[in-house]
C-alpha cells in the first residue's frame, strides 16, 4: 500500500510545535539589557497584574518552567499533612510525571476511575470514607484536568458541583490547566468563560499551560490567597521551578493576555481537530466521537497503527485498546489536515 | 554626597545580564515547524555529540531548565541509600536552594567548614568517620563547586587529590559548575582544560551552567557511565527538569560548543572583574583580592553599603561581616566598569 | 431485641489481644542486666540464626517495631531510582498505612484492582507497558499479601507464577507476612511450608509479622543477599525501626522459631474462624464462604451491623457494601465463637 | 598490666539497661485479655491524662516506639513548608539519627557550631538572616536537647531566652527530651520542675523519653495544641511510630507517672555518674567536670581507651579528639561505679 505525502506537522502532540513568532518577537524585545533576576523585572510585574486582571481575584501568581512543575507547585501549596490527592487514574500527574508529586511531596495520589477522566461528585463521597481515620490519608486536594487527558471537558456546572462538594469535606481544588486555552475557547472564548471555569466556580489553585500553546517553556501557577500557603514561592524554589531569567517568560505572558492571542491559537487548534473529524469521522472502525478541544483518541489495528506511525508519527494512548491519540496545535493547517486524512483514509478505510 | 551616573549594567549578578544575540539567534533559527519534543530532535542530538566530545568520555547528557535542577539531577544520579552529600558551608547546594535536595532527594547535606569555600582531603578524612556506623547517614557523594561560591578556583591538581581520596573512601563526586565556564577561561582557556579539571581530574558528574554564560535557560548535566544511576533520565522526568521544547536550549549548546562562544563569554566577564580590581583595589577597607574568575568580595561599612545599592544595586554576601558580592558578566563593558569604579570611589575613598 | 453474654474475646482484630504468656516470660527473662544495645546481643544473635535456617537461605534479618516499618523498610531495601510499587487496592501498604510508604520512599504505588486481594501474573503484564519510558514511573516492585486482606491464600504455585513474571521484567517481589503465619498454618505448618511461600517460590523479601500472632511488637523483615541494598540496615535505622533495646524482641522470636509456638498460635486462630463459620455460614444474608484462615468478611444490614458493634466491637471493611470483618486471635476460645455466633444469630437470622 | 574485675553493668549508654522490675510488672499486669488497638485502652487514656496532669497545659500526648521516632512526629507536627530546624552540629536529630528527619520530613536541618551543645539567642539572631529569602530554608523550628548530648544543661532561664527570640522571629521550640528525666532530676527533681523547664519556659514540642530511663520501649511526644498541627496523630502514623499494642507502653507510664519512678531512675543515675567523678575526677589528663546529668566525656590516650574498652566497653564520642563518653544509668550500681574507677586507674593514672 503506498501512502500519499505526509502532512508538514505531526499529529502528536502540541508540544511538537514551535513558538509562535509574536511571543519569539517578545522574547527577542525582552533582552534588553540588565534587569532584576527571579522575577524581580517589569516584564514579570505586568505579567502578574494581566494575570491578575484575568482572574478577578486575589492570586498570587508564580511562573514556572513545565507542566509537571507546574502542578508540583500548586499541589504543594494546598496541601495539608497526609493529605493525599483525589485525581483520575488517566490524569497526567498519575501517568506522565514520573511519580514526580510522590517524589517532591512525599504525597499518595487517590486515583479513581473514571470512563471520560472526569471527577464526579460521586467520587468525592466515595473517597471521603476514609476522612477522620488515623490509618489513611485524609484526601485533602481534588485535582481535576480541563481539558482532560482524554480530550473531554467538563462544564462549568460540573466543575462548580466537583468544588462545592470538595469544599463541603474541607478538600481544596486544583485545576490542571496545561489545556486550559483550549478549554477556554471551547467553552465561550473569553476571559469570563476562564474566570466562570476556575475560580468562578470555586477552583482554589491552576496550573496555566502556555507551552503546549505556542509558548517557549512559559508556564504559570495561580493560587487563590487564603486559601493556599502563603510559602507558595518558597515551595517553587524549592521545586526547582523558579527561573533566573524569568522575563523571557513573563514577556509572552504579557503578550498572551493583552492581545488575546492564546485563546486565538487554541481556538484554531480546537477548529483543526474539529475539521480533521469531518474527514475521517465516518469510518466506523475508528470509533470516533466528535473532538471538543484538541485531540481525538481513535481505535487503530496494530498493524495499521504501526504503518500509520511510520508514515507520520502520533502517540500510543492505551495499549490494551490499540486506541491512540491524535493532537492539533496552533500550528495545523488546513493542509496538514487533509493530507493527514488522506493517509489515514489510505490505510484505514 | 553626589554619585556619578551609573553604569548601564548591575554589578549583581551574571543572571541579570541578557543572552547574547548569538543564542538567540540559534533559538530563533531552531523554531521552524514540527519536531519531536522531550530531546527527540536534531538539535538535542547535536548538542549531545559536541558534549561527549568536549569531555571525550562516555557521558551521558542531560539538559535541564536551571541550575538547581541539575544539582538535583546529578546528586540523585550519584547516590546509595542512606547517602549523604559533603559540601561546604558556603555551598549553592546548602544555602541557595531553599532546601530543594533534601526536598527531592530526602538527604542531609554534611556541610564542611571552609574559609575558602573548597573541599580539601582533610575534609574527607574527617566525615569518614561515619562510614560502616547504622547510627549515621553515610557520605556517598562529595560537591564541589568551580568556580566557587565565593570566587575561588580548585586547580586542577586540587580536584584531582579531592577525587582520589573520595574514591579511596567509596565516595562519588560531583561538580557544581555554575560558572564552570569562569573557571575554565580562567585556568586555561580550552577544551583540555575543562576535561582536565573535570573528569580527567576524576570527577564523576558535572552541572554544566549556561544561563550565568549568556544563554536563556539552558543547563546540562553530564554523567560518568557505570557510575551514574542508568536511571538518570528518569531522575531529571521525576525532579520536573525535562523540557518539552527542549530544541531551543539544545540549539545555544550546538552555538557555544561548536565555536567556543561559551569560553569567549567567560573570558570576557573575567576580565571586567580584574579591570575592576585594577581601578578599585587599592582602596584597603574594601579587603579585596584580585579576582580569580568574575566577582570580588569587598567589606562595605553598613551606611556606605546602603547608598551603594541604591545607587547601583548589588548583592549582600555575609551580613554578619558585612560583605557584599560584586559580579560582572559576559556583557559588563568597559564603560560599565569606569562608571561602577567611580562610584565606588566617591562613595568609599 | 435482646442479646445474649457478649463473648470475652472481640472479633474485631488480632492485635486486640494480648501477648501469649510464653512471649512474656520469654521478655522476663531476657531482661537481665546489661547487653549490648540496638541488636549486638546474644538473642539477637540467636533469633537470626534461627530465622536463617527457617529460610534455608542467605538472607539478612532486621528486627523492627511493626508491620508498617517492615514493609517500608522491605521495599525502601528493593527499589531503584524512579521505581513504583505495584500491589492491589487492597494492599495494607496501599489503604491502611497512612501513605508511609510514598512518604519516606518517596515512591509511587501503582494500585491494581482484584477481587481477591491477588496479584496475577496478567496484573504485571499490564503495568509492564510502562517499563523503559521516560514519562512514567518504573514499576520495580511488586508487594503481595499473604494471607491477603480479604482472607484469601495464594497457591504456592501462585506465588511463583508471580515471582517469575516479575523477574523476567527485571521486578523484585516483596511479601507483605503480617499474617503469614495464618498461612503457613493453614498451607502445611511446618517450616517447609513457609519456605515454598517465599523463598522457594522466588520471593526476594518478607515482611514477617509477630504482634498480630500473640507476640508484644515483634516484627522482622527478611531480605534475599544479592537482590536487597546492603544498604537494607541503614534504611531500617533511617525509618526509625531500629529498637535499641532489641532483645525483647529477638527473646520472643527466639522461643517462637525453637519451638514453633508461631504455627501452633495461627493454628489455633485459623481454627476457631473455621468453628464460626461452621456456626454461622448458614445464614445466607451474610454471604460468607468458607475462612481460609482467620476472618472473614460478611455483609451486614447497616441497622443491623451498628447494633452487633455496640454488643461487640468489630471493624467496618468496605463501608459501600456494607462489609464488616470478622477476625479470631491465638487467644480466641470456642466458648467466644459460640457467643459471638449465638449473638449473631438473635440478630441476623 | 592487669586490670580488676570488670563491673557488672557497662558505662557504654543507658539503653545497655534492662527494663525496673516495676514496670516489667506493670506489662504483666497490662496482658489481661482483649483492649482497643492503637490507644483506644484504658492504660492510655490513663497515661495520656497523667501527663496532660503533668504537663499542666492542654497537650496532644502521643506514644511512639522510640526517641528518632518521636523527634520525626514531634518535628513534623511543627513544621511549615519550606521551613528548616536549628540544631546544634552535636544534635542527636543531626548526627545519631541516620538523616531520618531529612528523609521522612523532607527538610534540612540547620546545624550550628556550639561547644557546649546548647543553642544560643545569639545562634538565632544569626539563621533569621534567612527569614524571607525565597533563596533560603527558612529557619521554622529550633530543637534543643534536654539534657545535651554533651550531658550539659540549660538552666529555665536559658531555655526561657531561646523560646523567646524563637518565637518573636516567628519559630517553635522543639526540645529533644530522651533524656528529660535526668535534666528534672539534676534542676529540682519534680513535676514543677518539668513543668518549668519545658512548656512553662514556652517549648511547644517535647520528645519524653523513656526507654534509656528503665522503660521498655515506651517513648512520649507531647504537643501544644493550637501550635502544633491538628494532624499530629496522622503524622505518627505515617512515620511508622503508631504501636498497635500501645497497653504495654502506657501501662508503664501509669506507673512512672503515677508513683514519680521516673525521677528515682534518674536521680540514682545521675547520683551514679557523680560518683564515678568523686572517684577519677582527679586524674587530669582525663580532662573531666563535674557531671551534670549521668555522663561524662573523657579524652583517653588512643592505646588507653582501647584497652579500656575491651576490658569494659563503652562508646567513642569524638574520634578526632580522642574523647570517649561514659554513661551511667538506672541500674549502675556503686560496686559497678568503683569497679570501673578501678579499672580506669589502674589503666590511666
Amino acid at each position: 500500500m503506498t501512502f500519499p505525502i505526509a502532512p508538514k506537522s505531526f499529529f502528536a502532540s502540541d508540544n511538537f510545535s514551535g513558538t509562535h513568532p509574536r511571543y519569539l518577537e517578545a522574547i527577542n524585545k525582552a533582552n534588553n539589557g540588565h534587569v532584576m533576576a527571579y522575577g524581580g523585572d517589569a516584564h514579570t510585574k505586568e505579567a502578574i497584574s494581566l494575570f491578575q486582571e484575568l482572574c478577578d481575584e486575589d492570586v498570587e501568581v508564580l511562573f514556572t518552567f513545565n507542566g509537571t512543575g507546574s502542578n508540583v507547585v500548586a499541589l504543594g501549596s494546598l496541601l495539608q499533612p497526609a493529605d493525599s490527592v483525589v485525581c483520575t487514574s488517566w490524569a497526567h500527574i498519575n501517568v506522565d510525571e514520573t511519580g514526580a508529586p510522590e517524589r517532591i511531596l512525599g504525597i499518595k495520589l487517590h486515583d479513581v476511575d473514571s470512563a471520560d477522566a472526569k471527577i464526579s461528585p460521586d467520587h468525592l463521597h466515595s473517597v471521603s470514607h476514609a476522612l477522620g481515620n488515623v490509618h489513611h490519608v485524609q484526601p485533602g486536594v481534588v485535582s481535576i484536568t480541563q481539558a482532560t487527558e482524554l480530550g473531554t471537558l467538563y462544564t462549568i456546572d460540573e466543575i462548580r458541583a466537583v468544588c462545592d462538594v470538595a469544599h463541603s469535606y474541607g478538600m481544596r481544588v486544583h485545576l490542571d490547566g496545561a489545556r486550559i486555552a483550549n478549554a477556554t475557547a471551547a467553552l465561550g472564548g473569553n476571559a469570563e468563560t476562564f474566570r466562570a471555569l476556575t475560580f468562578g466556580a470555586g477552583v482554589d489553585a491552576v496550573s496555566f499551560g502556555g507551552t503546549k500553546n505556542a509558548m517557549m517553556g512559559a508556564e504559570a501557577v495561580l493560587l487563590k490567597r487564603g486559601v493556599a500557603s502563603p510559602r507558595a514561592a518558597f515551595i517553587r524554589k524549592q521545586s526547582t521551578q523558579l527561573p533566573s531569567k524569568m522575563r523571557y517568560a513573563s514577556a509572552q505572558f504579557v503578550e498572551a493576555l493583552s492581545t488575546g492571542l492564546w485563546i486565538e491559537t487554541a481556538t484554531h487548534a480546537n477548529a483543526m481537530a474539529m475539521r480533521l473529524y469531518e474527514l475521517v469521522g465516518d469510518i466506523k472502525s475508528l470509533q470516533l466521537s466528535p473532538p471538543q478541544v484538541n485531540s481525538m483518541y481513535p481505535i487503530l489495528a496494530p498493524e495499521v497503527k504501526t504503518q500509520l506511525q511510520d508514515w507520520s508519527f502520533f502517540w500510543d494512548w492505551d495499549e490494551e485498546r490499540s486506541q491512540v491519540r491524535w493532537m492539533t496545535s496552533w500550528d495545523t493547517t488546513p493542509e496538514d489536515v487533509e493530507a493527514f486524512a488522506a493517509g489515514i483514509r489510505a490505510q484505514v478505510a
